[in-house]
């Protein structure tokens, strides 16, 4: 007769093999199906989705969970896995299915219109299914409850225990030191990006992205690469962390950094204990953590001078045309140009807060009800004007550029920043740590850095919450000033000031 | 409020999207999924399977099947879809939970000892593993119930209605039939296949085999191709059916003719109708009849001289120096030389049936109790002398080279026989209904012959059963002799008797 912890952890390995389930079919939807198998692919997914819900509010779960939190015999690490589960329970068990599949459906719907308004570049097609999506999110806002604001139940969805208190508190800092940054560097000579644009042959990238993955330590027969519209990696199942990328002829750094950075999350995924499949403990912490990883490789490691001294050489066989000539220190400048720009995944590192910034300010918004679908496009466009200084010129280049609210994502933008935050401070404390890490970067070398990463954070499942594994690395919480000193130093180098 | 034929229409749409979203993962498993990723989608997919007999054996469906049993106002073809949901319900609910996970992990095992067994090339790896899968289909046998011959239980899960009586009626018929023409042909002038060997570059054959599926009308926005190990078709769900083929550099006919195979199925898939999704009247009737398809496209067209007088012009410009000199009389011989082989798969159109013959008489035996798993392999080589007159020099070229008795697929293999006799039958109707499809194709237009099979099959689903829908097309029940006839007039003229 299997113990309690072990029907548990039973019931939980199900839900997650309909998790991994799913993800295979969101991988293929984006990867491989062809075009007619669109709709039977969305009720299969709503499907799967249905019945995870409804096995994992199964009075089932609620009896072991009832029965486990009366038991003394647990380590922390299973109290730890039933706690998790048990705030999931109570939260999931508040949606009746009518609610469940109502939203749903205007997922289904928003993300049509957002698709169809795109293709038209007219935010008009699509402001009605977002109005409907604002008001689920306001109604689940509700159910789920808050304190403070409603955008705080929403938030906690991707970033568990994070309040609009806490993000204001380090947005406001962020925002008061990177402007003056910012103003420096835009009275500085400009760096000129024109290296990076020319013909870079598909096949030649798409090999050339491959060896980064292997370099990085990336592990092809537990994941594979492929293309797809917008990159993404996946959790198919542990052994099966899946990648994606895009390739741009005359764009060589959109494949370049993408690969990295979906690299970086996969290399989380990869180092996730699988002997805990389907526990916290086998999941990684929360979306700013997964972002963490994936912000550290590409931008400390693949924006660093020690991993470009390395690669650089064979960059330049590999594209001889483009950076034959070149020196290895215009390049290095070239790929950390800051300049502003309309769309947040290709935004520098700099920018691209005032970017996540303008969404959280808008979602508050939202959630308050200070703002309607129908007044966004204006409002984005302001806050463009305002924070980055442009003025955005079409819809597609602005309050249509994200699928995020599409999908009901609505508090997953701070993640982002939040990701980048974290990246500076682990980095920080890895170099402090293992101090040959950079140097052996720049042997092409990055399994130190990997180890450390792994030993730290991946093995550790969600063990530990964010900022409570932050201080178990680093001896404090979030801290952006590590993120601004690093700003500070490598921007004032590039721009020389 | 919906009606119950809508509710139980519903119902079956979200068990339908369980199977297709199987479908997928197994479509994975074998085309794209890393080395490590084996455990967990073993994992998933059995997770799923779990689920779907649950849903379907609750008493829900119990309940409206009851319901709607007792209602006069429908019509025929909702009747049939009932009757057979009846049926497979019937069937399904007298499994218990307890068998099905003892059936579906003898099944992991044996299909783990069968990849160990080919890899070393011996039986005696497999054999135990595979008496276990005996033992329990001895077990369903008695489960499903059955009148004459345990056999018959099985035969019904993949040819509703078959029974081993009327197998051995067909096969022995076709045995005494096939015997004379096979001495005719070996006392002729043998042909020669060197034509068909050398060197074929692995992407024009992809992209030959890419026109060929285009030619016979498969729809590439509802299916794409890709390399598998076996080749296989699969259905994801309306709208998105997948082919796939293997590329064998040396052997050019191993891609051709498992491309026009497999895209025979695909074509009956694509043409089935969606609106029906779930249901018996929008699936296919049985393994026989889908197998007629990809007969009816391999060997009846795919193996004529139409399809190739207007083909093999190309074929000559993609393989210059396999076929520029060589004449469309030689090649055509070729591809129809008969020989006896030891692979049932590479076989070709006559001793095909021997190969089949065998594995219906093995498994007769099996379901008695007459043969047990240890002595399978001397009986195996015993037949395969007898038959086919050949001596089985390795397990892999014999008893291991199949994969459905690991796969629990006792029962399978008369499908396969059946299909070809169809397939003759139907096309045979086919031509004489509409008289120009061979001269259409002779310009490579399938489109006549494709129509009167969507007319005539593939839009019926499974208003039908296989016999019967053979009756309403050609007048009568399956008749051999319309295959005898169509192999003695075809190899008499490529033999010269």
């Amino acid at each position: 007769m299997p113990t309690l912890y072990e029907q548990y952890k039973a019931q939980m390995s199900k839900l997650a093999d309909l998790s991994g389930a799913m993800a295979t079919l969101h991988w293929d939807q984006e990867v491989n199906m062809p075009k007619n198998g669109a709709a039977s692919r969305g009720k299969q997914i709503a499907t799967l989705s249905a019945i995870t819900h409804e096995q994992f509010t199964n009075e089932k779960i609620g009896n072991l969970l009832n029965r486990m939190e009366r038991m003394t015999s647990l380590d922390n690490a299973q109290k730890k896995n039933i706690a998790i589960t048990r705030k999931q329970y109570d939260k999931a068990t508040r949606f009746d299915e009518a609610f469940v599949i109502k939203r749903s459906q205007a997922i289904s719907h928003a993300f049509a219109s957002w698709i169809a308004a795109r293709q038209a570049d007219d935010y008009g097609i699509y402001k009605d299914a977002l109005q409907e999506i604002i008001d689920i999110k306001k109604e689940e806002a509700k159910i789920i409850g808050y304190k403070d604001h409603p955008y705080d139940a929403l938030l906690d969805e991707y970033e568990p225990g994070l309040t609009t208190a806490r993000v204001t508190e380090i947005f406001d800092h962020v925002k008061s030191e990177l402007k003056p940054l910012l103003k420096k560097i835009r009275k500085s000579k400009k760096i000129s990006t024109k290296i990076l644009k020319g013909h870079f042959d598909k096949d030649i990238q798409w090999q050339y992205g491959l060896n980064i993955l292997k370099q990085i330590g990336y592990d092809f027969e537990s994941g594979r690469q492929d293309i797809s519209e917008h990159p993404f990696s996946t959790s198919l199942g542990p052994g099966d962390i899946r990648v994606t990328t895009r390739i741009d002829e005359s764009d060589f750094c959109n494949m370049l950094f993408s690969t990295i950075h979906e690299g970086g999350h996969a290399l989380y995924e990869q180092g996730l204990p699988a002997s805990e499949y389907g526990l916290a403990t086998g999941s990684y912490i929360s979306l700013s953590i997964h972002e963490s990883q994936s912000r550290l490789w590409e931008n400390h490691v693949g924006r660093s001078k020690e991993f470009w001294s390395y690669n650089y050489p064979s960059l330049q066989q590999h594209f001889p045309r483009s950076f034959k000539k070149k020196s290895l220190k215009k390049f290095y400048k070239a790929i950390n140009a800051i300049s502003p720009g309309y769309i947040r995944t290709e935004a520098d590192e700099l920018h691209y807060h005032f970017h996540v910034i303008i969404r959280f300010e808008i979602e508050q918004m939202i959630m308050k009800g200070e703002v309607s679908a129908k007044e966004l496009k204006e409002l984005w466009n302001e806050k463009y004007k305002e924070y980055l200084g442009i003025k955005v010129k079409s819809d597609k280049l602005g309050v249509l550029q994200d699928v995020h609210w599409a999908h009901g994502g609505i508090g997953y933008f701070p993640t982002y920043s939040l990701g980048s935050f974290y990246a500076a401070q682990f980095y920080q404390q890895a170099v402090k740590d293992k101090p040959k890490i950079e140097s052996k970067i720049e042997k092409g070398d990055h399994s130190t850095l990997l180890k450390w990463l792994r030993k730290n954070i991946h093995n550790h499942g969600r063990r530990y919450e964010a900022e409570e594994l932050c201080e178990r690395i680093t001896g404090e919480q979030l801290n952006v000033e590590h993120f601004l000193r690093y700003a500070r130093k490598k921007y004032g180098k590039i721009y020389g000031f």
